[in-house]
């Protein structure tokens, strides 16, 4: 493909205009005040999918709107259904940013900004190697089907009713998403498994208003107290769960797999530099990536109750909140996790508190088969994108639609992250190598060709 | 006393009307555009007090003036300082008051005003016994040293300070405060004890900034999940204080107070309903009254850290906070506290995160021993003035102006609340029930009589 090479040499700087002008849209999807910067984010994806060639529509649902796009259909050739997501996260807390994070910034081969690598940038490669394809040969080699939505920082509510409703024109072969990283700087990988997760709202309450600590405290139960030992009879000191029955379903990490992960040579002195830690912490007798990637969890994500301002109020405040997750591991239900969880919690709820759990999302986690030949395809177009040949590794994070798409659609997903480690998502000063960029978009189109060359 | 009685059954009019001259001047010390307000009040106190045949004077502080008066020695009797305040709380919310809070309206048999109970009709029962005894005898039976001072409700921050440099001024035998409740209407109170506090702020950090869960979680240690736990550590599942030594030097309640505390046919259920819980919790073995009064406990007021907007956001927050404080009974002391807490969490502070323990105030508790003669004398006062003898209570929390003149004039402190457990103190409504204020002034008078009965 000399012209498709010539092509993105000669658009690195209008593809990254064009990412920036995606970034500068602050479609925050959990802020309901961002309502309008969703919309215009969903827009500005249709928009881009027609003028590049596709047709395209835009799907409203309950939430934030869905836009889909595709190109025709290749007689005896797979297709291939692309997902990905043009909402971001939050970007609180806004006064760590270096620069704005909705003001895309370049400084040291990156782009900063919320949304820079999950997942506008990495998306949009996809959307760029289908441009070229299209540019440099009029055509692609393989139907490609777009599915962008706006709900996936908020569990994407309305997608499971969307596949459901669209599951013959969304009908493919192989689903590919880029919404993970790399191994490390310069080494692709593909992933082949995910955690799970089951996210939670824990609210408790006490007396109908705050009362002095000093005229009620000790006779009345105080909901701060009761919050802070419900959530630390969650787990063990290292971190191991304490719900009855909550391991029953978890498979236990193959050896080989074990031995995979160590051949890895994670540098886990680096990995503790980066993160700014002087240790790291977490289950016995597993590695820092097992516990990473292949072990169960539980983080406390969020705590709030009573007077949280300047010098000491003595209050017996009425009610507290926490929201916390746990993390799944392959075979996990998050439904029975939920179940087991709430009486687990109402038996360490003391009297005179009340408590309300609130199932907020769930999904469990996923492995693909590493014999696929996808995986081959992936794995040929990445190392002539990148010039290295991936790895195969687990993430710890949750894709829950990765879930829907094998239960709906009946398809394995490619996982091919082009982002890395230290891109800071979900955190202030998030960024994407604008290398990598470049390098996914080409990865991308060679991936177009690779599974191009599977008959169907 | 036969003038004594006839003269105050000949004033009730008169002292209502001082009462309510004063009430007028909205003397709100937390609000800036009170200044002149808050002038006009001192003002009022200082030539109050010069009418009646005091020797007075304005003491300019940092803040609010303080008013001091005094009476001429009396040799071979005791002195007694009389302490109060002038400010009031903020009026808000204002349109919950049924008649404006600084109009004192006379209904029921109550007097409704800001300041009404808290403090300005309790303190002034002291002035108008002085002023009577000057009318009917010429004299007084013990030197009073009044000290009256603006800025209770923000603090006190210029007493201390005061204190000190007047050290010998208000060298005193006996402390006298009317700013507490009787124990139920018609039931006079003594309050003889108080809790101590030791408060304090922790602050934990973890990764030097926000990480995602999914793919850091189980490796890295999450300063909220080490927050909770640190947090649950500090006490069992009674309330039961798990600080290494925190009961060394707790004084066991002596059988004699429990059985007080028992005789006082404290109404549970009513205590429930009105702050709103379905049952009391706390020590075992111990009785509510018990609890909030003589027992050390440990109460959260404040805990923030990580994601607390709509929905889930899958964060390992870098930092989390709590405020928290105990309550100290009699022998515990704030520092020793300090110390041993602080050992103990750090042997509960996880590898991996740090933590900050911030010491923000501490106080001692506060027992005046009911053997003392003040005791008896202010006993056989009450009992005078109220018909009825006082029964003997704690109080849960702490006046830090008792133990400021514990420490600083070495005399103890007689608590005589004349108000009501429902006079809105702080809240809309406040009032005081001008039978108890006449009740106050015959009482505040009798004690002048018994306390000139002690021979110094």
């Amino acid at each position: 493909m000399p012209d498709f090479s010539q092509y993105l040499d000669e658009h690195r700087e209008v593809f990254e205009a064009d990412l920036c002008e995606l970034l500068r849209i602050p479609s925050v999807s959990a802020d309901s005040s961002h309502q309008n910067d969703m919309a215009a984010a969903a827009d500005w994806m249709l928009r881009h999918f027609q003028t590049i060639g596709l047709s395209a529509e835009l799907i409203p649902t309950k939430g934030h709107p869905i836009v889909y796009a595709e190109s025709p259909p290749v007689e005896g050739a797979p297709t291939a259904l692309i997902y990905g997501h043009y909402d971001v996260q939050p970007p609180d807390p806004l006064d760590e940013w270096i620069s704005p994070p909705f003001e895309p910034t370049k400084r040291d081969g990156n782009v900063y900004a919320r949304g820079a690598t999950d997942d506008k940038g990495q998306m949009l490669t996809h959307v760029k190697s289908g441009q070229t394809w299209l540019e440099t040969e009029g055509r692609l080699p393989i139907q490609l089907k777009y599915l962008i939505e706006g709900e996936e920082e908020v569990g994407s509510e309305s997608l499971d009713a969307f596949l459901e409703d669209r599951r013959e024109q969304l009908a493919c072969d192989v689903i590919v998403i880029s919404d993970t990283s790399q191994f490390a700087p310069g080494q692709p990988a593909i992933t082949y498994g995910l955690r799970g997760i089951a996210y939670f709202e824990l609210r408790v309450s006490g007396p109908k208003q705050d009362l002095h600590s000093g005229t009620f405290g000790g006779a009345v139960a105080n909901p701060l107290n009761a919050l802070s030992k419900m959530l630390a009879a969650l787990t063990d000191g290292d971190g191991r769960i304490q719900v009855p029955g909550f391991y029953d379903d978890v498979i236990e990490l193959p050896a080989k797999e074990r031995e995979q992960f160590a051949a890895l040579n994670f540098d886990e002195a680096k990995f503790m530099e980066q993160i700014g830690v002087k240790a790291v912490q977490g289950e016995v007798d597993f590695s820092t990536l097992e516990r990473r990637w292949a072990r169960p969890t539980c983080d406390v994500h969020g705590l709030w109750g009573g007077y949280q301002g300047e010098g000491g109020k003595t209050v017996l405040p009425c009610r507290a909140g926490a929201k916390f997750s746990f993390r799944l591991v392959p075979d996990q239900d998050p439904k029975k996790v939920a179940a087991s969880l709430e009486s687990y919690l109402r038996s360490h709820c003391p009297l005179g508190v009340e408590m309300e759990l609130i199932d907020l999302h769930g999904a469990p986690g996923v492995l693909v088969p590493l014999e696929s030949p996808f995986m081959s395809a992936a794995a040929a177009a990445i190392e002539k994108g990148f010039g290295t040949a991936p790895v195969f590794i687990r993430e710890g994070g949750s894709i829950p639609i990765v879930n829907a798409f094998a239960e709906t659609l009946g398809a394995d997903t490619l996982l091919l992250g082009w982002g890395l480690d230290d891109d800071n998502t979900h955190s202030p000063n998030e960024k994407l190598h604008l290398a990598d960029f470049h390098r996914g978009i080409k990865a991308s189109g060679h991936l177009w060709e690779e599974l191009g060359k599977l008959k169907r």
